[in-house]
């Protein structure tokens, strides 16, 4: 584990995206968002993933000069087509059409097609929340999450994230994928050799399973609830959600038909839209209430809940977005912690494009 | 158990809405949407709460004869006042300022103070999804369930619902709370004596319980997930928004200090807001792309999910909403049942009241 600045790693990361083609713009935009993965603690979505976006590209599956546009629009509503490019840069821009639309009418709503992996839906969503805006973010994803009594992965782990702003607190940033855990918390385990928690995932057979290969081995996530009983129908009623608002609406793949992340897995031979799908919204707090007013009192909920009594005395309560925000200020002081694999990977990355980690 | 048609249990309910004082159009509505829980299989919601409604107007916590109004607004967006009128009434209204908007804008987004219990979430979904636009329903309630890590009761069960319509298929129609179970389901067990799984909720000092009888006894619901392991602190985050977005942006009382239903437990002598709060939307699928696109691919969505393969071949793969048409269509034919201490109660208030049940 070695520790790196965020400006080298933003560096970087902008240098590589210029050598793929894309604008200084474009790649200043997409850097921003993969680094907030790494400040936000999502370390299976930040500079981890760099090299996975240039095979992409390598495939020519990432367009790196995209004409990003939208191409369906009502007062509160866009679709957007992101024309094949990166999601890192395709989704801020799609937020900012939500936001400019909420400015005019209270509202902005925006389900993107044509577009790949988005970085963490949080960050989107924080866009908003800057503004006085409630945002709202979410993607669908490859399949691995198989819908409640099914075999077959038909869902992604289709992540929600809502950010809410509030006064002198700051604000509530919920972002979650729609299973039990992050894919990451199982890849985790199969390097340690560890259990895997039954609930989480299923074998081939649709049986729970503590294997923590099962989801390579032909298995699936369960969605968030985990077995019927403990409400999986509820996560998949939520996966779902995600999946229809991103692709649906807007004309992307949806289901199992959502394109792969990795580059060794093509996408389906018979798409049954462009791409992938994400879906954004804005909703101005004063469309509402005078936002002063709101933001008081999201500060009373905000304090209220925070010094609720726990459990544990070691363990307070949380708010959603606490433990995100106190790690970015962390890994801003004090550098952003990489591992050995991802050091290597990201050394040869700049060998082969002549640019030094 | 006895059997009553769709009717009688109707025409009931109106004449002790009309008794209560509602105009002929109110009692009709909230008639309506009342007899919809029956009718869709969540009996805890239908004619079993109706003298839970006539003590709360007994209370003067009910408003027969309410002025329901919009207090501000924007193209998109609504804050609807209830004057503490049946939930069953305003709701309804307020779902129709959101469909208006989405006509006019696109999208509707309608925030509700000083209401009560709304009945079931997904019957006013449903409202949209009948005029080709995806609805969305959600409400707070009576705090039941405890944040991650916390002891204390903070949110309610409160439900989202999403009905997005199809084509030649019924519509997708997600509807839940946001923990585990119903919390009817817990009272089916302390009726038969059975034990809670572990995972549903936490007793007084904040273990989890297989007690039955634990809510009940100074425990509380965990969120959706369950253990923290399990993703519960993503339950957490669905209950919140659901609260912030029907109570904070609207000015109605969120977390503790919204009123229970039961009118043996009086309200929060230091209210935040007024009354319960809900949140509705309303998005036209052609405000994204062509409503005979977007329907014939939510065709090929519903029929890819439906016709996956099942983990038990007879227990085939559920599209959210299927069970409850089917209940729907079953009960409107043969009768609702009611369980005989239900029989007994809407006897006696019919006596009350000078109407035959």
């Amino acid at each position: 584990m070695s520790l790196f600045s965020h400006q080298h790693l933003f560096d970087f990361a902008q240098a590589i995206f210029i050598k793929m083609g894309s604008s200084e713009t474009d790649a200043r935009i997409a850097s921003r968002t993969l680094l907030s993965a790494d400040l936000r603690g999502v370390d299976s979505h930040g500079v981890a993933r760099l090299s996975g976006y240039v095979r992409l590209w390598e495939k020519k599956r990432i367009n790196p000069t995209p004409e990003i546009r939208i191409v369906h629009e009502t007062p509160s509503t866009a679709v957007v087509d992101g024309d094949a490019g990166l999601g890192l840069v395709v989704a801020p821009f799609a937020m900012q059409v939500a936001i400019e639309k909420a400015e005019k009418v209270g509202t902005g709503w925006v389900s993107v097609k044509n577009s790949n992996h988005y970085g963490i839906a949080g960050y989107h969503s924080l866009k908003a929340s800057e503004k006085d805006m409630v945002g709202i973010s979410m993607t669908n994803a490859s399949p691995l999450v198989s819908p409640t009594y099914s075999k077959e992965r038909l869902l992604g782990t289709n992540p929600i994230a809502v950010a809410i702003p509030a006064g002198e607190e700051p604000p509530f940033v919920g972002d979650f994928a729609t299973t039990p855990a992050a894919n990451g918390k199982l890849e985790v385990l199969q390097r340690k050799g560890g259990e895997a928690p039954l609930g989480w995932i299923q074998d081939k057979d649709g049986q729970g399973t503590q294997n923590a290969h099962g989801v390579k081995e032909g298995g699936a996530w369960l969605p968030l609830g985990g077995t019927r009983e403990h409400g999986s129908h509820k996560g998949y009623i939520l996966g779902s959600v995600v999946d229809i608002f991103s692709a649906v609406l807007s004309g992307a793949n949806y289901g199992p038909w959502a394109p792969p992340f990795v580059s060794y897995l093509e996408p389906a031979s018979d798409p049954v839209g462009e791409g992938l799908g994400h879906f954004f919204g804005a909703m101005r707090v004063d469309a509402f209430r005078p936002a002063d007013e709101f933001k008081s009192h999201m500060d009373n909920w905000i304090r209220r809940f925070r010094g609720s009594e726990p459990v544990n005395p070691e363990q307070p309560v949380v708010i959603p977005g606490d433990p995100e925000r106190a790690m970015e200020a962390e890994r801003m002081e004090n550098g952003i912690p990489l591992l050995q694999p991802v050091v290597d990977d990201l050394t040869a990355l700049g060998e082969k494009f002549g640019v030094k980690f």
